[in-house]
Protein backbone atom coordinates (compact mmCIF):
# COMPACT_ATOMS: atom_id res chain seq x y z
CA UNK A 1 0.00 0.00 0.00
CA UNK A 2 1.55 3.24 -1.24
CA UNK A 3 1.52 6.09 0.66
CA UNK A 4 -1.85 8.63 -0.35
CA UNK A 5 -1.36 12.28 -2.08
CA UNK A 6 -3.65 15.11 -0.92
CA UNK A 7 -5.78 16.92 -2.20
CA UNK A 8 -6.23 20.51 -1.47
CA UNK A 9 -9.87 19.45 -0.15
CA UNK A 10 -9.38 16.27 1.63
CA UNK A 11 -5.95 18.07 3.60
CA UNK A 12 -8.77 20.66 4.42
CA UNK A 13 -11.13 17.28 5.87
CA UNK A 14 -8.53 16.10 7.69
CA UNK A 15 -7.49 19.01 9.34
CA UNK A 16 -11.02 19.63 10.26
CA UNK A 17 -12.07 16.54 11.51
CA UNK A 18 -8.66 16.92 13.93
CA UNK A 19 -9.85 20.06 15.51
CA UNK A 20 -13.78 18.84 15.46
CA UNK A 21 -15.66 18.08 19.14
CA UNK A 22 -14.56 14.22 17.74
CA UNK A 23 -10.77 14.88 17.02
CA UNK A 24 -10.51 17.03 20.42
CA UNK A 25 -7.37 18.78 19.38
CA UNK A 26 -6.45 22.32 19.34
CA UNK A 27 -4.94 24.73 16.78
CA UNK A 28 -2.32 25.36 19.84
CA UNK A 29 -1.82 21.41 19.96
CA UNK A 30 -1.17 21.03 16.21
CA UNK A 31 0.55 23.86 15.35
CA UNK A 32 3.07 23.12 18.44
CA UNK A 33 3.77 19.64 17.14
CA UNK A 34 4.03 20.45 12.91
CA UNK A 35 6.14 23.34 13.92
CA UNK A 36 8.43 20.88 16.14
CA UNK A 37 8.51 18.89 13.23
CA UNK A 38 9.59 21.28 10.85
CA UNK A 39 12.42 22.95 13.28
CA UNK A 40 13.26 19.28 13.74
CA UNK A 41 14.03 18.29 10.09
CA UNK A 42 15.79 21.20 9.39
CA UNK A 43 17.68 20.01 11.71
CA UNK A 44 18.18 16.83 10.83
CA UNK A 45 19.67 18.14 7.14
CA UNK A 46 21.47 21.59 8.61
CA UNK A 47 23.35 21.38 11.35
CA UNK A 48 23.49 25.08 13.70
CA UNK A 49 27.61 24.63 13.69
CA UNK A 50 27.50 25.39 9.70
CA UNK A 51 24.01 26.44 9.14
CA UNK A 52 23.48 28.79 12.30
CA UNK A 53 21.41 31.70 10.59
CA UNK A 54 17.52 30.97 9.62
CA UNK A 55 15.19 33.32 7.83
CA UNK A 56 12.10 31.94 8.58
CA UNK A 57 10.00 33.31 6.31
CA UNK A 58 5.61 33.62 7.45
CA UNK A 59 2.72 33.53 5.70
CA UNK A 60 -0.19 35.04 6.89
CA UNK A 61 -1.96 32.21 7.51
CA UNK A 62 -1.27 28.81 9.74
CA UNK A 63 1.54 27.58 8.07
CA UNK A 64 2.81 31.26 8.99
CA UNK A 65 2.00 30.16 12.62
CA UNK A 66 3.83 26.49 12.09
CA UNK A 67 6.99 29.00 11.19
CA UNK A 68 6.64 30.73 13.88
CA UNK A 69 6.50 27.17 15.90
CA UNK A 70 9.61 26.24 14.52
CA UNK A 71 11.35 29.82 14.81
CA UNK A 72 11.36 29.34 18.73
CA UNK A 73 12.53 25.72 18.68
CA UNK A 74 15.14 26.17 16.47
CA UNK A 75 16.20 29.11 18.74
CA UNK A 76 16.17 26.41 21.72
CA UNK A 77 18.18 24.21 19.18
CA UNK A 78 21.37 26.50 19.09
CA UNK A 79 20.27 28.72 15.92
CA UNK A 80 19.80 32.27 14.93
CA UNK A 81 16.21 32.48 13.61
CA UNK A 82 15.40 35.44 11.93
CA UNK A 83 11.59 36.11 10.83
CA UNK A 84 10.40 37.16 7.96
CA UNK A 85 6.74 37.85 7.99
CA UNK A 86 5.67 40.89 5.82
CA UNK A 87 2.08 40.07 6.33
CA UNK A 88 1.31 38.81 9.76
CA UNK A 89 -1.73 37.23 10.71
CA UNK A 90 -4.70 38.06 12.24
CA UNK A 91 -5.67 35.54 14.76
CA UNK A 92 -4.83 35.49 18.23
CA UNK A 93 -2.43 32.79 17.84
CA UNK A 94 -0.70 34.28 15.51
CA UNK A 95 0.35 37.25 17.89
CA UNK A 96 0.75 35.00 20.85
CA UNK A 97 3.41 33.28 18.48
CA UNK A 98 5.05 36.11 17.63
CA UNK A 99 5.27 37.62 21.30
CA UNK A 100 7.12 34.27 22.16
CA UNK A 101 9.51 34.50 20.03
CA UNK A 102 10.29 38.33 20.85
CA UNK A 103 10.65 36.40 23.82
CA UNK A 104 13.92 34.37 22.70
CA UNK A 105 14.99 37.45 21.13
CA UNK A 106 14.25 36.25 17.71
CA UNK A 107 13.93 39.61 15.70
CA UNK A 108 11.76 40.00 12.93
CA UNK A 109 12.48 41.75 9.83
CA UNK A 110 11.35 45.41 8.42
CA UNK A 111 8.66 44.40 6.00
CA UNK A 112 10.43 46.13 2.92
CA UNK A 113 12.05 44.39 -0.08
CA UNK A 114 15.15 45.83 0.75
CA UNK A 115 15.62 44.59 4.60
CA UNK A 116 14.77 40.76 3.03
CA UNK A 117 17.69 41.06 0.48
CA UNK A 118 20.10 42.47 3.23
CA UNK A 119 18.83 39.30 5.53
CA UNK A 120 19.44 36.80 2.70
CA UNK A 121 23.13 37.53 2.36
CA UNK A 122 23.41 37.18 5.71
CA UNK A 123 21.62 33.52 6.17
CA UNK A 124 22.70 29.73 5.99
CA UNK A 125 19.36 28.41 4.99
CA UNK A 126 15.68 29.51 4.49
CA UNK A 127 12.71 28.26 6.47
CA UNK A 128 9.91 28.48 3.88
CA UNK A 129 6.59 28.57 5.78
CA UNK A 130 4.95 31.18 3.69
CA UNK A 131 2.07 29.54 1.56
CA UNK A 132 0.21 26.26 2.89
CA UNK A 133 -2.13 23.73 1.78
CA UNK A 134 -5.09 26.19 1.55
CA UNK A 135 -2.99 28.56 -1.51
CA UNK A 136 -4.72 29.58 -3.99
CA UNK A 137 -2.48 31.93 -7.09
CA UNK A 138 -1.88 34.10 -8.26
CA UNK A 139 1.13 35.26 -5.88
CA UNK A 140 0.26 38.67 -4.38
CA UNK A 141 2.34 41.43 -3.18
CA UNK A 142 4.66 41.68 -1.21
CA UNK A 143 5.52 37.83 -2.08
CA UNK A 144 4.96 38.20 -5.50
CA UNK A 145 8.87 40.24 -5.02
CA UNK A 146 9.75 37.70 -2.01
CA UNK A 147 9.86 34.86 -4.06
CA UNK A 148 12.20 35.38 -6.93
CA UNK A 149 14.61 36.99 -4.21
CA UNK A 150 14.60 33.58 -2.10
CA UNK A 151 15.00 31.95 -5.08
CA UNK A 152 17.68 33.88 -6.69
CA UNK A 153 19.42 33.50 -2.74
CA UNK A 154 20.67 30.62 -4.17
CA UNK A 155 20.70 29.28 -0.20
CA UNK A 156 19.11 26.10 0.69
CA UNK A 157 15.77 26.12 1.21
CA UNK A 158 13.48 23.93 3.40
CA UNK A 159 9.92 24.56 2.41
CA UNK A 160 6.89 23.16 5.46
CA UNK A 161 3.98 21.22 3.33
CA UNK A 162 4.19 22.49 0.10
CA UNK A 163 6.91 24.76 -1.74
CA UNK A 164 5.38 28.15 -1.86
CA UNK A 165 4.18 29.23 -5.28
CA UNK A 166 3.31 25.56 -6.27
CA UNK A 167 -0.37 24.52 -6.81
CA UNK A 168 -1.30 22.24 -4.48
CA UNK A 169 -2.45 20.13 -6.80
CA UNK A 170 -0.57 20.94 -10.16
CA UNK A 171 2.57 21.18 -8.35
CA UNK A 172 5.51 23.88 -10.66
CA UNK A 173 3.74 24.05 -13.16
CA UNK A 174 3.67 27.63 -13.89
CA UNK A 175 7.55 27.39 -12.43
CA UNK A 176 7.05 30.33 -10.43
CA UNK A 177 7.69 28.45 -7.21
CA UNK A 178 10.63 27.89 -5.11
CA UNK A 179 12.83 24.77 -5.38
CA UNK A 180 13.63 23.55 -2.08
CA UNK A 181 16.12 21.14 -1.19
CA UNK A 182 14.39 19.85 1.64
CA UNK A 183 10.61 18.98 1.85
CA UNK A 184 8.43 18.63 5.19
CA UNK A 185 4.91 17.23 4.44
CA UNK A 186 2.38 17.79 7.32
CA UNK A 187 0.09 15.02 7.80
CA UNK A 188 0.81 13.50 4.44
CA UNK A 189 1.86 14.85 1.12
CA UNK A 190 -0.15 16.67 -1.02
CA UNK A 191 -1.16 15.90 -4.35
CA UNK A 192 1.84 18.63 -5.53
CA UNK A 193 4.37 17.33 -4.81
CA UNK A 194 4.50 14.02 -6.74
CA UNK A 195 7.26 15.27 -8.90
CA UNK A 196 9.77 16.61 -5.70
CA UNK A 197 12.70 15.25 -5.81
CA UNK A 198 15.01 16.64 -3.31
CA UNK A 199 15.08 14.98 0.46
CA UNK A 200 11.49 14.31 1.40
CA UNK A 201 10.30 14.28 5.65
CA UNK A 202 7.00 13.59 6.66
CA UNK A 203 5.99 15.56 10.00
CA UNK A 204 2.32 15.47 12.13
CA UNK A 205 3.01 12.66 13.71
CA UNK A 206 -0.73 13.22 15.45
CA UNK A 207 -3.21 11.54 13.86
CA UNK A 208 -4.81 8.72 15.31
CA UNK A 209 -5.29 5.63 13.45
CA UNK A 210 -8.69 5.50 12.90
CA UNK A 211 -8.29 9.11 10.61
CA UNK A 212 -5.45 7.32 9.09
CA UNK A 213 -8.03 4.05 7.94
CA UNK A 214 -10.18 6.60 6.86
CA UNK A 215 -8.26 8.50 4.61
CA UNK A 216 -6.59 5.75 3.62
CA UNK A 217 -3.10 7.90 4.21
CA UNK A 218 -0.90 4.87 4.56
CA UNK A 219 1.05 6.05 6.67
CA UNK A 220 5.38 5.44 7.47
CA UNK A 221 6.25 4.40 10.81
CA UNK A 222 8.32 7.09 12.21
CA UNK A 223 11.80 6.12 14.04
CA UNK A 224 12.12 6.24 17.73
CA UNK A 225 10.55 9.33 19.51
CA UNK A 226 10.90 11.55 16.27
CA UNK A 227 8.66 13.88 15.15
CA UNK A 228 9.20 13.13 11.62
CA UNK A 229 10.00 10.31 9.10
CA UNK A 230 12.46 10.26 6.14
CA UNK A 231 10.38 9.77 3.00
CA UNK A 232 12.67 10.43 0.46
CA UNK A 233 12.99 6.71 -1.23
CA UNK A 234 9.52 5.68 -0.15
CA UNK A 235 8.30 8.81 -2.37
CA UNK A 236 11.14 8.59 -5.39
CA UNK A 237 10.77 4.82 -6.39
CA UNK A 238 10.75 4.18 -9.81
CA UNK B 1 26.70 27.93 38.65
CA UNK B 2 24.59 25.25 39.71
CA UNK B 3 21.10 24.00 38.49
CA UNK B 4 18.61 25.76 40.53
CA UNK B 5 16.13 23.41 42.65
CA UNK B 6 12.45 25.32 42.92
CA UNK B 7 9.96 25.88 45.55
CA UNK B 8 6.61 25.15 45.00
CA UNK B 9 6.04 28.45 44.98
CA UNK B 10 8.92 29.95 42.34
CA UNK B 11 7.57 26.57 40.35
CA UNK B 12 4.15 28.28 39.91
CA UNK B 13 5.45 31.76 39.57
CA UNK B 14 7.14 30.17 36.33
CA UNK B 15 4.03 28.99 34.98
CA UNK B 16 2.36 31.75 35.78
CA UNK B 17 4.75 33.96 33.56
CA UNK B 18 5.14 31.88 30.90
CA UNK B 19 1.20 31.88 30.51
CA UNK B 20 0.88 35.63 31.47
CA UNK B 21 0.48 37.91 28.34
CA UNK B 22 4.23 38.43 28.22
CA UNK B 23 4.71 35.04 28.10
CA UNK B 24 2.01 34.72 25.80
CA UNK B 25 2.24 30.44 26.02
CA UNK B 26 -1.35 28.55 25.93
CA UNK B 27 -1.67 25.73 28.45
CA UNK B 28 -2.42 23.41 25.60
CA UNK B 29 1.41 23.83 24.30
CA UNK B 30 3.12 24.03 27.49
CA UNK B 31 1.19 21.05 28.20
CA UNK B 32 2.09 19.09 24.78
CA UNK B 33 5.64 19.85 25.16
CA UNK B 34 5.76 18.64 28.76
CA UNK B 35 3.82 15.29 27.85
CA UNK B 36 5.61 14.96 25.05
CA UNK B 37 9.27 15.50 27.40
CA UNK B 38 7.98 12.67 29.52
CA UNK B 39 7.52 10.39 26.85
CA UNK B 40 10.72 10.79 25.14
CA UNK B 41 12.38 10.07 28.87
CA UNK B 42 9.99 6.53 29.29
CA UNK B 43 11.42 6.01 25.85
CA UNK B 44 14.60 6.48 26.32
CA UNK B 45 14.79 4.72 29.34
CA UNK B 46 12.60 1.69 28.35
CA UNK B 47 12.46 0.71 25.04
CA UNK B 48 8.93 -0.12 23.36
CA UNK B 49 10.04 -3.98 22.23
CA UNK B 50 10.81 -4.80 26.17
CA UNK B 51 8.52 -2.56 27.70
CA UNK B 52 5.36 -2.22 25.59
CA UNK B 53 2.82 -2.49 28.66
CA UNK B 54 2.86 1.32 30.53
CA UNK B 55 0.57 2.03 32.62
CA UNK B 56 -0.08 5.32 32.90
CA UNK B 57 -1.38 7.19 36.18
CA UNK B 58 -2.64 10.52 35.79
CA UNK B 59 -3.93 12.79 39.02
CA UNK B 60 -6.89 15.44 38.81
CA UNK B 61 -4.50 18.47 38.43
CA UNK B 62 -2.27 19.43 35.27
CA UNK B 63 0.09 16.39 36.07
CA UNK B 64 -2.33 14.45 34.95
CA UNK B 65 -3.02 16.72 31.48
CA UNK B 66 0.72 15.84 31.20
CA UNK B 67 0.12 12.34 31.91
CA UNK B 68 -2.33 11.79 28.94
CA UNK B 69 -0.35 13.78 26.89
CA UNK B 70 2.29 11.55 27.07
CA UNK B 71 0.00 8.69 26.79
CA UNK B 72 -0.79 9.78 23.40
CA UNK B 73 2.57 10.13 22.34
CA UNK B 74 3.80 6.67 23.64
CA UNK B 75 0.89 4.77 21.92
CA UNK B 76 2.28 6.57 18.79
CA UNK B 77 5.86 5.85 19.66
CA UNK B 78 4.77 1.73 19.29
CA UNK B 79 3.84 1.40 23.49
CA UNK B 80 0.48 0.08 24.64
CA UNK B 81 -0.67 2.70 27.28
CA UNK B 82 -3.55 2.05 29.50
CA UNK B 83 -4.77 5.08 31.47
CA UNK B 84 -5.64 4.97 35.74
CA UNK B 85 -7.35 8.05 36.26
CA UNK B 86 -9.73 7.78 39.23
CA UNK B 87 -9.95 11.53 39.90
CA UNK B 88 -10.65 12.95 36.17
CA UNK B 89 -9.69 16.39 35.91
CA UNK B 90 -12.84 18.96 35.30
CA UNK B 91 -10.71 21.37 33.35
CA UNK B 92 -12.07 21.68 29.09
CA UNK B 93 -8.38 20.80 28.32
CA UNK B 94 -8.39 17.47 30.07
CA UNK B 95 -11.43 16.11 28.52
CA UNK B 96 -10.04 17.17 25.25
CA UNK B 97 -6.80 15.12 26.25
CA UNK B 98 -8.74 12.19 27.40
CA UNK B 99 -10.73 12.28 23.94
CA UNK B 100 -7.58 12.16 21.75
CA UNK B 101 -6.49 9.03 23.83
CA UNK B 102 -9.74 7.55 23.53
CA UNK B 103 -9.31 8.26 19.35
CA UNK B 104 -6.12 6.25 19.84
CA UNK B 105 -7.59 3.29 21.09
CA UNK B 106 -6.03 3.81 24.30
CA UNK B 107 -8.15 2.33 27.30
CA UNK B 108 -8.95 3.69 30.67
CA UNK B 109 -9.53 1.46 33.63
CA UNK B 110 -12.43 1.33 35.87
CA UNK B 111 -11.97 3.36 39.08
CA UNK B 112 -11.62 0.67 41.31
CA UNK B 113 -9.06 -0.98 43.03
CA UNK B 114 -9.16 -4.11 42.13
CA UNK B 115 -8.74 -3.25 38.37
CA UNK B 116 -5.60 -1.07 39.67
CA UNK B 117 -4.24 -4.34 40.76
CA UNK B 118 -4.81 -6.51 37.97
CA UNK B 119 -3.69 -3.85 35.28
CA UNK B 120 -0.24 -3.64 37.59
CA UNK B 121 -0.01 -7.36 36.69
CA UNK B 122 0.14 -6.98 33.41
CA UNK B 123 2.03 -3.86 32.98
CA UNK B 124 5.61 -3.86 32.28
CA UNK B 125 6.70 -0.08 33.55
CA UNK B 126 4.18 2.78 35.56
CA UNK B 127 4.03 6.50 34.55
CA UNK B 128 3.84 8.25 37.80
CA UNK B 129 1.74 11.53 36.68
CA UNK B 130 -0.73 11.84 39.90
CA UNK B 131 0.59 14.88 41.85
CA UNK B 132 2.46 17.49 40.84
CA UNK B 133 4.60 20.87 42.50
CA UNK B 134 0.97 22.29 43.54
CA UNK B 135 1.07 18.88 45.85
CA UNK B 136 -0.02 19.19 49.50
CA UNK B 137 -0.57 16.48 51.81
CA UNK B 138 -1.96 14.01 53.09
CA UNK B 139 -2.84 11.98 50.25
CA UNK B 140 -6.40 11.06 50.09
CA UNK B 141 -8.58 8.76 48.75
CA UNK B 142 -8.15 7.13 46.11
CA UNK B 143 -4.71 7.50 45.86
CA UNK B 144 -3.81 6.51 49.54
CA UNK B 145 -4.71 3.00 48.09
CA UNK B 146 -3.20 3.56 45.03
CA UNK B 147 0.03 4.66 45.71
CA UNK B 148 1.03 1.74 47.94
CA UNK B 149 -0.37 -0.67 45.34
CA UNK B 150 2.46 0.84 42.88
CA UNK B 151 4.78 0.80 45.13
CA UNK B 152 4.32 -2.60 46.01
CA UNK B 153 4.14 -4.16 42.24
CA UNK B 154 7.85 -3.42 42.04
CA UNK B 155 7.53 -2.27 38.38
CA UNK B 156 10.20 -0.33 37.14
CA UNK B 157 8.04 3.73 37.90
CA UNK B 158 8.57 7.25 35.76
CA UNK B 159 7.61 9.91 37.70
CA UNK B 160 6.77 13.09 36.14
CA UNK B 161 8.29 16.44 37.82
CA UNK B 162 7.66 15.00 41.53
CA UNK B 163 7.36 11.63 42.41
CA UNK B 164 4.05 10.86 43.98
CA UNK B 165 3.56 11.56 47.89
CA UNK B 166 6.75 13.45 48.21
CA UNK B 167 6.56 16.96 49.58
CA UNK B 168 6.98 19.02 47.01
CA UNK B 169 9.76 20.93 49.06
CA UNK B 170 10.72 18.02 51.98
CA UNK B 171 10.87 15.13 50.06
CA UNK B 172 10.04 11.77 51.25
CA UNK B 173 10.69 12.46 54.86
CA UNK B 174 7.82 10.94 55.34
CA UNK B 175 8.54 7.56 53.62
CA UNK B 176 4.79 7.46 52.02
CA UNK B 177 5.90 8.29 48.58
CA UNK B 178 7.08 6.12 45.42
CA UNK B 179 10.31 5.36 44.81
CA UNK B 180 11.06 6.12 40.74
CA UNK B 181 13.59 4.80 38.93
CA UNK B 182 13.49 7.20 36.31
CA UNK B 183 12.40 11.42 37.26
CA UNK B 184 11.60 14.11 34.86
CA UNK B 185 11.41 17.37 36.11
CA UNK B 186 9.67 19.67 34.37
CA UNK B 187 11.41 23.46 33.93
CA UNK B 188 13.59 22.74 36.84
CA UNK B 189 13.79 20.42 39.40
CA UNK B 190 11.99 21.24 42.74
CA UNK B 191 13.24 21.39 46.45
CA UNK B 192 11.74 17.98 47.43
CA UNK B 193 13.82 15.90 44.68
CA UNK B 194 17.60 16.66 45.78
CA UNK B 195 18.17 12.88 47.51
CA UNK B 196 16.83 11.50 44.39
CA UNK B 197 19.09 8.95 43.26
CA UNK B 198 17.93 7.42 40.05
CA UNK B 199 17.69 8.64 36.64
CA UNK B 200 17.01 12.03 36.44
CA UNK B 201 16.12 13.71 33.16
CA UNK B 202 15.04 17.78 32.74
CA UNK B 203 12.03 17.91 30.23
CA UNK B 204 10.40 21.68 29.30
CA UNK B 205 12.78 23.23 26.54
CA UNK B 206 10.54 26.25 26.28
CA UNK B 207 11.95 28.57 28.98
CA UNK B 208 13.24 31.64 27.42
CA UNK B 209 16.66 32.83 28.50
CA UNK B 210 14.99 36.01 30.27
CA UNK B 211 12.85 33.83 32.50
CA UNK B 212 15.82 31.34 32.89
CA UNK B 213 18.07 34.18 33.90
CA UNK B 214 15.57 36.06 36.00
CA UNK B 215 14.93 32.90 37.81
CA UNK B 216 18.37 32.71 38.08
CA UNK B 217 17.34 28.63 36.92
CA UNK B 218 21.00 27.79 35.56
CA UNK B 219 19.65 25.27 33.17
CA UNK B 220 21.73 22.98 31.38
CA UNK B 221 22.48 22.48 27.58
CA UNK B 222 19.88 19.93 25.43
CA UNK B 223 21.30 17.60 23.31
CA UNK B 224 20.65 17.82 19.40
CA UNK B 225 16.57 18.53 19.13
CA UNK B 226 15.79 16.34 22.14
CA UNK B 227 12.89 17.66 24.44
CA UNK B 228 15.17 15.97 27.50
CA UNK B 229 18.30 16.23 28.91
CA UNK B 230 20.06 13.60 31.16
CA UNK B 231 21.23 15.25 34.61
CA UNK B 232 21.77 12.20 36.13
CA UNK B 233 25.20 13.26 37.25
CA UNK B 234 25.04 16.64 37.28
CA UNK B 235 22.48 16.17 40.26
CA UNK B 236 24.61 14.18 41.93
CA UNK B 237 27.93 14.99 42.10
CA UNK B 238 29.40 14.68 45.42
Amino acid sequence: MSLRYLSAKVAQQIDDELMSAAGAFSLDQLMELAGLACAQALAKVYGAERYPRVLVCCGPGNQGGDGLVAARHLSMFGYKPTIYMPKPGSKDIYQRLHTQCKNMSISTLPEDEQSLRTALKSSDVVLDAIFGFSFKGPIRAPFDAALPLLSTSRLPIVSVDIPSGWDVEAGNEAGVGLNPHVLVSLTAPKEGVRLFRGQHFLGGRFVPRTLEEKFQLNLPTYPGYDQIVDITELTQKL
